[in-house]
């Protein structure tokens, strides 16, 4: 599984690693390596993306389900959220770290906060990332300017750590809860410095019709009068949009992150126009959101639901089949977050992101034929297959074994400070 | 987890099974065992039964998707059905018996062809199951009566077989495919000697509209009028369904598979109407349906898309809350097949149907009370998390290792008589 652009499926290959880089594919390659991979029975393919999460919010996995929204916001993820620290943070992101390591994710943009302890602890999951300051004003002038302040300083904190896996992106939480003033500075921002502007965008029909009704202009149309839509924006969830607005997310070069699997759960309605983005010619990557809105960070996952929620809804099979869902959650998803040139792909001169699954599971066979490998990876793979997890060419997780964190370690410390958050 | 009728969840308890039955649940039970396993940082639960499957369909996995309907059957399933042999659909067999046990199933009920041999396979993995001869007459009284003599004749076989895990079950294929005589005389055997009478049921909009012209009736209401229904029927999809309907079938007792995989992949529209049928006091178990058409047998994730799927069309995340969904995956699906009191739940006396979940794995963390974990399991877990698989107290997996069955000649076996198959 190459996802080059011709899709090639090749049989019996080898992949030479170097630096890092996948710097040969072919049939006996020469030499001796480092550390060597033994693929007999086993399906190697690029690393999957997950386009949109909040990663230490595993740590609320399963503490409040089956909730309306507003209730589930309001009555339990807030007040928790008041009470996060720094350090719950860092334990939450280890644990979501390593959870998408054994589910076969190897880059992810976050969206959240205490950024500086989520990206040590992304540092040393060896994962790649985008971490996004979630910012907030609350259309406070003086909160916008401390929030933005925040946003710059976090920029340079980021530079400073020089890790060449993990970027700064901004990340204005939705057009809802940040003023005009705040996402035109955000988009110039990003603009300038070659960063994603990560948002939360049309997720709910309420969010429409407040639009409408605060602004005479639903999401899309509003934000593009005010000027805020660049093609850096990554737009997570784009659930209820007209054509129209399509139309201008297309026309400025907007990517989205569908979530299918939260909107399902949250029920708040309405599906994503995937087709309809396609046409347009929208970049459009698959994400999980959060673990407490998912609640796993699972992308295989995400894959199938993906492929089901949009068949099930067009009552048509033959909507989004098994290699575009693939593509979605790695190639595309490369696209969305313009590294499309460096991950997403198994091809020489990428950077060595990686998984390699376990294709002697029953789940998996029989296999007779090119088609039949990419509709068992999207139909019926899971995290039970992956076997390895490359990223940077630095094996993270080998024969469903971390290798870069203490597991045990992991689970025990998320559990503690988990419940002393929730009993504090 | 007991599922027990009070749910109670019970921490650092140990189970002990004799003679392939729960003997005592406890803290501390003494004395020594034959077999043993550390269930620290494990979560025991009951096996997750499959009310509707076509296990040997494992060979079409990925065969052909993508497909609308009457396309996948004419073109590609039923000219390949059409070649199956005895052989094909033992080694399917074998091979869906172990997808099973890896993913936590420990009971299903099948329908299929050549069922001497996929009884054999089934005997040999050690699950339990109760498999249906999917009998066909396509309205011809000829072949009415040879079907029904088949049907008769694997009833004896069966017997004959006296395997104390593995039941006969009537399979008449789908009102449209069997004869109104056949029907009748189905339901009558089955209540004569005691066997479930599985059967297609509304699965399509295009079935209904096809009663309507050829009976002047919906389906359930000409079954009705036939007299087919009854409590020994087990109707596998019910997803268009009137209110009308979903009264006659809790009158007669009718329980229903739900299958909303298989539902949402083939995209012929419609929901089940699932709390309606729970209301009116249907029994719902779920199903995965064949893997020619999920294309997984794997229930954890059809616990998921279950949530999933009514939360989103029904708008409100309340309904199917995750202890329903374990529910319906566990002791509704005994009593769908009227095994309640036999497994479904860990209850002393019950026999030794129990899977054991790595609870030390990230996507089942962190733990904050009894209903995170109901919450983990139907929302987050996933085969991987799956560690021991055992039925009628014998071990079928453990550490993610088969003990009853060869993995890579189960593998291999597969591949090859299924591309014979299909390059016949």
């Amino acid at each position: 599984m190459t996802q080059n652009p011709s899709r090639d499926v090749l049989r019996d290959h080898s992949v030479l690693i170097r630096d890092g880089k996948i710097e040969d594919i072919g049939k006996g390659l020469g030499g001796s390596a480092d550390v060597e991979i033994n693929g007999e029975g086993k399906i190697a393919l690029p690393g999957l993306i997950n386009t949109h999460t909040h990663l230490s919010m595993v740590l609320f996995r399963g503490y409040a389900d089956d909730m309306r929204l507003q209730d589930w916001l309001q009555k339990k993820i807030w007040p928790l959220e008041a009470r996060l620290t720094g350090k719950a943070c860092y334990q939450g992101a280890l644990l979501g770290s390593a959870e998408m390591i054994m589910s076969g994710t190897t880059t992810f943009i976050d969206m959240y906060f205490h950024l500086e302890e989520v990206a040590k602890a992304v540092e040393e999951s060896g994962l790649r990332a985008f971490l996004s300051y979630g910012l907030i004003d609350l259309f406070d002038p003086a909160k916008a300017k401390t929030e933005q302040e925040k946003s710059k300083q976090l920029f340079e904190f980021f530079r400073s750590l020089g890790s060449p896996r993990i970027r700064f992106a901004l990340g204005p939480h939705a057009p809802y809860t940040c003023s005009a003033e705040t996402l035109v500075w955000a988009k110039d921002f990003a603009e300038k410095n070659e960063l994603i502007f990560h948002i939360h965008l049309a997720e709910t029909r309420k969010e429409q019709a407040d639009s409408q009704q605060q602004h005479g202009e639903r999401v899309v149309e509003y934000l593009d009068k005010i000027g805020a839509l660049c093609d850096r924006m990554l737009g997570a969830h784009c659930v209820w949009l007209t054509k129209s607005e399509i139309g201008l997310l297309a026309k400025a070069g907007v990517s989205v992150a569908h979530c299918p699997v939260s909107n399902m759960k949250l029920a708040s309605g309405g599906v994503a126009p995937l087709p309809e983005m396609f046409d347009a010619g929208i970049s459009v990557g698959l994400g999980t959101d959060g673990a407490a809105s998912n609640n796993s960070l699972d992308m295989f996952e995400t894959m199938k639901v993906c492929a089901l929620l949009h068949k099930a809804h067009r009552w048509d099979p033959t909507v989004l089949n098994a290699q575009k869902v693939l593509d979605l959650a790695t190639i595309e998803g490369a696209r969305a977050l313009r590294i499309q040139d460096e991950v997403g792909s198994v091809e020489v001169g990428k950077k060595a992101d990686i998984i390699v699954l376990d294709g002697k599971m029953p789940n998996l066979n029989p296999v007779h034929g090119k088609e039949t490998i990419v509709s068992d990876l999207v139909y019926s793979a899971s995290a039970a297959n992956v076997n390895t997890t490359i990223v940077d060419g630095k094996v993270l997780m080998q024969n469903r074994q971390l290798r870069t964190m203490n597991l045990e370690q992991i689970v025990q410390n998320a559990g503690e400070i988990t419940n002393k958050l929730i009993h504090a």
